[in-house]
């Protein structure tokens, strides 16, 4: 139930393949307390209870098992209800204008609807294996503060042939953020060109990628299975895995030659 | 800047010695647009300019560089001001109380006083450097999914003999809250117990993981300077890097023994 499995394009020095890759699933959860929504995680689709009563805890929004009235989970609604004894909740966060932006991670700005009403990437550049491997070489190469740290995630922008924009931050996506503020502010074009980062390609960041119309998203890492369904809906062009010289292609692998 | 130097203790299988950690810095970067704060970032502390200006981009806040009217960047207080021309800001996210909940992640729930107000945690146990291995190596075993996807992180209470309750997500704050979630609908005390993460232990998964008052937290990974200043202040024994038969002890080492 945690796992998907799709047909990828597989790299190595010794040409291209069709394979299948085993990608985690992400799972939208919506919590209502006392009536209220309140947040829309992303997740792992297990324990939906387990983590619903850990969240309120965390945020301190309950205090203790026996203040629970009642728990109700729709999981195909992708819904977890929770009553707490008159009281119990804190007014402290609720409504509280300096976190009600919804940003920071993303991840509390996750709206299925983002998704519907961003546009494909229509761009029809191409990139070559070699020139993948050559990237993420000089792009770990660069990461200094990760090498110094293991803290750290990584990104970058770059065309085919260099890095043209490179961020570190404690945050995957700060790292990529500093990227598109920079390009943003000195007047960097982002169409035609390729991200690079460190991180796991989750709905959130191929959105992000969508937003500021890149084509190609490269990362070291997994992504997750809304991650790979985005990029095929948005025509974006998703390398994952990138170790040496071996990368899985998960989607629009047409822009890719070995 | 972007990197602290800290003195730790480094157990091996020769046993234990003095050395120096690097870790990465951790910064509170509160953003305010148009006179409204707006969110309270934790990144790295390098072109907060850049950072503010992509994450507005991102979150639909700032549609082009021509509207910007004023940045002002104010490193000292940690405060970014952005101006834009009348009109620019999205009414759609800003008070809107499906997000207003400092949740998720918890990036958006930072709060110094947080800190502050948390109690020590003054339990007694301890733990050998011996158990910790066998721990670790129990815990990467069961991460099934992570062998399989490389996708997600992974998170379990132990005492010091054997994992006691264990969980895989996407995000590591949500593995975390599986955890406390089962703990509390189960009634498993997690005093005087431990917690093992994947990911990194910033300031947040600290105060997490105090508000159970857990004396010690384990990681594969690196800790930040504010989660190291953290479990400094609040008693708590932090451990991180443990690969295989090394491990860094970064705080309280009167737990851990040889």
């Amino acid at each position: 139930m945690e796992i998907e499995r799709i047909p990828i394009l597989r790299f190595t020095e010794e040409g291209k393949s069709e394979a299948e890759a085993r990608v985690t699933r992400e799972f939208p959860l919506t919590i209502i307390l006392n009536n209220q929504e309140l947040v829309t995680l992303l997740c792992s689709p297990t324990s939906l209870e387990y983590l619903t009563i850990g969240f309120l805890f965390s945020e301190g929004l309950l205090n203790s098992r026996g203040n629970i009235k009642k728990i109700i989970v729709d999981k195909p609604r992708g819904v977890v209800q929770v009553k707490t004894k008159k009281g119990e909740e804190s007014d402290e966060l609720v409504f509280k204008p300096l976190i009600a932006s919804g940003g920071g991670k993303g991840l509390h700005s996750y709206r299925a609807t983002n998704a519907q009403s961003q546009a494909r990437v229509e761009s029809q550049i191409g990139i070559s294996a070699h020139e993948v491997f050559a990237l993420v070489e000089e792009f770990v190469k660069r990461s200094h503060i990760f090498k110094a740290t293991g803290g750290v995630h990584s990104s970058a922008l770059c065309d085919t042939e260099e890095i043209l924009v490179f961020a570190e931050d404690i945050g995957r996506h700060n790292a990529i953020d500093k990227v598109f503020g920079e390009c943003m502010l000195r007047d960097i074009p982002t169409d035609d060109r390729m991200i690079i980062t460190s991180g796991r390609i989750s709905s959130e960041i191929l959105l992000k990628v969508a937003k500021r119309k890149i084509p190609i998203i490269i990362s070291k890492s997994a992504p997750t299975n809304l991650g790979v369904r985005l990029a095929t809906d948005l025509g974006i062009t998703l390398i994952g895995f990138v170790r040496g010289k071996r990368m899985n292609v998960y989607t629009n692998g047409w822009r890719v030659v070995a």
